[in-house]
């Protein structure tokens, strides 16, 4: 019997802040969870703003190949107001998504009873965004002249092949079969002709191959008005890099903060590990304290189990968060009693 | 007495559905509010998506050097679902933004009383973004190649200048001098490094001049979450081209929808006419109807009149409108009827 049980190996980077603290909570509900079907063989990784401060690393290159051998990664949360913007963003997280072709970033959406959101009527959102992870403006691919003059020029470059688009329209269509079969395409075609087109083009010919799904195409600015005006209009919601960043923090406000909502940085042809993480950030206001709460962080681990077609645990982990909240989602707890609450469920 | 009575000339852009209708409401309110102080020369253009589908024409260079020679230009709505997406935007809308210079695109967003925001608990919403409406994505400056292929690459670039930001930048704070006094930059600069920097560095400067306003900083999707979780934090909110048009759809959206928002899109330096419209479109699901609410274009000529100094007037128009919303908002009326309404406060 023993012998089924299979091994996954799993980086870990808890990272910055509330990240190491809720980052073993996660951990401890996955094991639980998985314990006679899946073991986990974590190997830590001190990645981060510490990390960086401390001996000016951000990703050596041993440790990115350290990382590559792994099943898995799990990633609590990074950043730290000391270090210049950009600087953790593009040397470790995009790093870690453009290195590991995470060209699907799964970001769940969900109002779950218990939890208040800021709408009066939101009615029943429940909807998934399909965000492509290694394209678009996200690439790097600008560049300035002449800069801290009146002259100088900055630009942006955002790049967009059919090969990252269709792979990941691919996705959105799958995911929508097994689920409400609606994909609405988000992006700005009417401004943004050239890429526009392109992933009009191609959703229209995938589509094709999925007659039971519909699909319908908004601009990015109308989006934003039906996300608060009628969030339950959507399903699967598939966009480029940038346009999926601002609607998964503004549907994460609309289902009462983000301190709910898990994300996948997904490899979904299994080349490179894919990256399982809360969408909150570090927080560093409230870290140190043990008041972070965890939830995202264990939904993160529900999300890594269904990549590896561990379906029932996964639910299973889910469910013991939907009921949580319900319950108790209102009362002030600590990071280790959420944790303990949830355990308890299991 | 007569002669001191000024003359604007002011080019019409009636376009579209129910643009065609909210705008001769606009104009007679214009016309009652300026009575014996400014009277207004109209020429009509006939351009947007009749005069295209008729004979092909956009914005031939002829009506655009005869706009050129107009004070203003009041805009009603350009759209039709029978057009492909960007051919009237690309060739119209941003054609005249463009070759006017009209680097402050200006929204104005106000929860009146007598209006439902979609939120639970709004608060005292007002606030301005300023947008920056000549630079950024908006440039057209990107391109594609093996179209159509697996192939295709698409791009779109982002260019921006220190010039065209300083003058917006610049903007944003005098403006904030005449409000509360505080300006939010909105970018992404964490991850958009060489444009967020430049934007960033020329804010900080530029705020140096203004010593009693003070200034912060938020990513364009935090700013997504505080526009639905608190929104009362903006005074003025200072933004790029893109950044701008995503959040004042989602800032029409909180406070009631954007049938109460207008926009200026404005020549600050005063070589070109500035352009005043509502935010809404054509809507051609109610076009022809005699049921669009024209508010939004009233409020627009406001904004025009407050351009030219007629600060006075303005005022009149907003408290006309603010009251007539307050009182009669909630009830269905006719377009015909709120003009008659309005115009009857005056
Ligand atoms: C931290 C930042 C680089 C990142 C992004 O923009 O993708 C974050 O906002 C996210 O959504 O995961
Ligand atoms: C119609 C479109 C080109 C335009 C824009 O993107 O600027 C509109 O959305 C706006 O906000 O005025």
């Amino acid at each position: 019997m023993a012998n089924d049980i299979k091994t996954l190996n799993i980086a870990v980077i808890p990272g910055d802040g509330i990240g190491k603290e809720v980052t073993p909570v996660a951990q401890a509900v996955l094991e639980k969870a998985s314990e006679g079907v899946v073991n986990f063989n974590y190997t830590n990784f001190e990645l981060g703003a510490e990390r960086y401060l401390r001996d000016g690393a951000i990703l050596p290159d041993d440790e990115l190949e350290e990382i590559k051998k792994q099943d898995a990664i799990l990633l609590g949360a990074v950043g730290d107001p000391r270090i210049k913007a950009g600087i953790l963003e593009r040397g470790l997280l995009l790093k870690l998504r453009f290195a590991l072709d995470q060209y699907v970033n799964l970001r769940p959406t969900k109002l779950y009873k218990g939890v208040t959101s800021p709408l009066a009527n939101p009615g029943d959102i429940d909807f998934v965004v399909v965000r492509e992870g290694t394209e678009g403006l996200y690439c790097g691919a600008g560049g300035a002249v002449r800069v801290g003059t009146p002259n100088e020029v900055a630009t942006e470059v955002s790049i967009n092949t059919a090969y990252g688009v269709e792979r990941v329209v691919r996705y959105a269509f799958e995911l929508a079969m097994k689920r409400k079969k609606h994909v609405t395409l988000v992006h700005k075609k009417n401004v943004l002709v050239n890429a526009g087109d392109m992933w009009q083009r191609i959703v229209d010919k995938v589509g094709e191959e999925y007659p039971e799904v519909t699909h319908d195409y908004l601009h990015i600015d109308a989006t934003t008005i039906f996300l608060v005006s009628n969030p339950s209009r959507f399903d699967v919601i598939l966009t480029d890099n940038l346009f999926g960043d601002i609607i998964t923090d503004e549907a994460g406000a609309v289902v009462g903060g983000v301190g709910y909502s898990a994300s996948g940085c997904i490899n979904a042809s299994n080349e490179y590990p894919s990256m399982f993480e809360p969408i909150h950030g570090s927080a560093p206001d409230i870290a140190g304290k043990g008041i972070a709460n965890p939830t995202a962080a264990v939904l993160s681990t529900a999300m890594l189990l269904r990549h590896f077609g561990y379906d029932e645990i996964a639910e299973r982990i889910d469910a013991a968060v939907e009921a949580d909240i319900e319950e108790l989602g209102s009362t002030q707890r600590s990071t280790e009693q959420v944790g303990k609450d949830i355990l308890a469920r299991l």
